[in-house]
């Protein structure tokens, strides 16, 4: 049982943190701070919270007073500033956790930000989302069946990832650990590129002459590839430059792969693209029906 | 109303056609010509189609005398074949048109298997489709609502247009008219390409030495971008090739945008980025909300 709890941003990701903790009776009292007072008033009037911190000084250090257990679910880009505000009032007991879409970065700035209390950071992204946002779409179930990856430092004790990955797994999630590159390439890879293509083919599409004669012909294809490029451009400006080496490197191999295929197309090898579209059609496959096995619920009394 | 239609190919797109017909009393008889006799008994059992007509003569000119309207819906690669072999015995009032996903290529074989006949075909693409297939995928409402691009010859007389488009809408769905070279460039743009792409990405993918761990962090944002390298290899490669010159016309520029964006990640550029991702996602936006409003069923008795 976690004593209290502080959560700064309490929108989806942080108040569905919230909610499960709640539900799963694993925690004493949960504290929310965040920059925007109705917000932070709606959390509270929701149940979600049960107090409201102020980010000043010396309000900042009540609310972190007595806490075991600190999520950062603020946008990424405020990391390191929450991080140096906390510093000074972080009490020796307490873990720091982040739920950002990068990690080598935040490794990078928690490290310039906490200084000597980095050991007590472990670095975390649970992966889940959804289009709505905001204390209103917090829910209780949001992270059952999902996956949060750990990215431990070295220099983090085991009792503290442990305090972690507990708290994410009375939320019903299931714990995975990578190193903070393994992590960035991994999702440089199956996240950040395919959000970098779709934005680029919609955004080419859109800036020829006969775009409107285009999109009247697009249809449920077109929508599902595209359908993640009606993501937040602030949010996926912001990951694109926090992971630029790794999804450099995906870009490239990727462009390598399209002049192959555009090679092949030109010389009218049927054969050749075949075997790629079935090596693909094949791959696809056999990962859904991976993950629908996969990602059913741990258990059935922990399904909504 | 129409006397007598024939259909090749009696699957999803062939059995919609024939259903859509009969629900709406707009046809007197529907004669299935097939390769697979299975499939053809199947479609004559489940009251899609009212008699099986034989591919070889002269069963096929049997079949086609009194035909007013003749349907293609084999697969594509069979189109100019199937011409060839009606070419023969196609009655002089007797229209026909097709369902191929490209034009250009369908026009140039229709020139050659139909010569001087060739003004009777009036080349056609119902913008609908499912992932299922065969007379048990056929349904009378996949059409309602959805576009049918007719891509008329220089030679059809407007009647014969008017009968193909008649049929169409009596099934539900919107007449559209491009010319075949429009149709190819517009397709290529929003279909051909965004499938070569997700093709090119989950094939990347698999071919990569870490390429399990890859597919165990994929998350629905994946799923949907790569939805549609779930399709048919063989039908997609046919495809690439039957519209190559405009396949590669848009490839080119897609790299060339990857290239420019590229540029941009490389040099940190951020508000670039930011400008591209916003584009796209504004334009998405406004596209998403003009098909909801489009895609409604064009009257409410119409609708399933």
């Amino acid at each position: 049982m976690l004593n209290k709890v502080v959560i700064f941003g309490v929108g989806l990701i942080g108040g569905s943190f919230a909610r499960a903790l709640k539900k799963a009776g694993a925690v004493r009292e949960i504290v929310g701070v965040g920059r925007s007072a109705a917000s932070m008033a709606r959390a509270l009037e929701l149940g979600i919270i049960d107090a409201v911190g102020v980010t000043g000084e010396p309000s900042l250090a009540a609310a972190l007073h007595g806490a075991d257990l600190v999520l950062l679910a603020a946008p990424v880009a405020q990391t390191e500033a929450i991080l140096a505000a906390i510093a000074p009032h972080l009490p020796a007991g307490a873990v720091v956790t982040d739920a950002g879409s990068t990690k080598s970065d935040v490794v990078a700035a928690a490290r310039r930000a906490l200084g000597g209390k980095v050991a007590q950071f472990v670095p975390g992204h649970p992966i889940a989302g959804r289009e709505t946002n905001g204390p209103d779409a917090a829910i209780d179930h949001l992270y059952i069946g999902k996956k949060v990856v750990l990215t431990a430092l070295a220099e983090n004790s085991a009792a503290d990832i442990e305090r972690v990955a507990a708290a994410w797994r009375a939320c019903g999630a299931i714990i995975h650990r990578l190193t903070p590159q393994e992590h960035d390439k991994v999702f440089a890879a199956v996240s950040h590129l395919p959000h970098l293509l779709a934005y680029a083919l919609v955004d080419d599409i859109a800036r020829k002459p006969h775009a409107d004669l285009l999109f009247q012909y697009a249809a449920s294809g077109f929508r599902d590839f595209t359908r993640i490029a009606g993501s937040s451009p602030e949010m996926w400006r912001d990951i694109s430059l926090a992971n630029q080496p790794a999804l450099l490197t995906e870009l490239d191999a990727y462009m390598a792969q399209l002049m192959l295929l555009r090679a092949r197309l030109a010389a009218g090898d049927g054969a050749a693209l075949e075997r790629v579209y079935s090596n693909a059609q094949r791959a696809r496959h056999q990962w859904i029906t991976a993950i629908e096995a996969a990602e059913a619920p741990p258990s059935p009394d922990k399904a909504e």
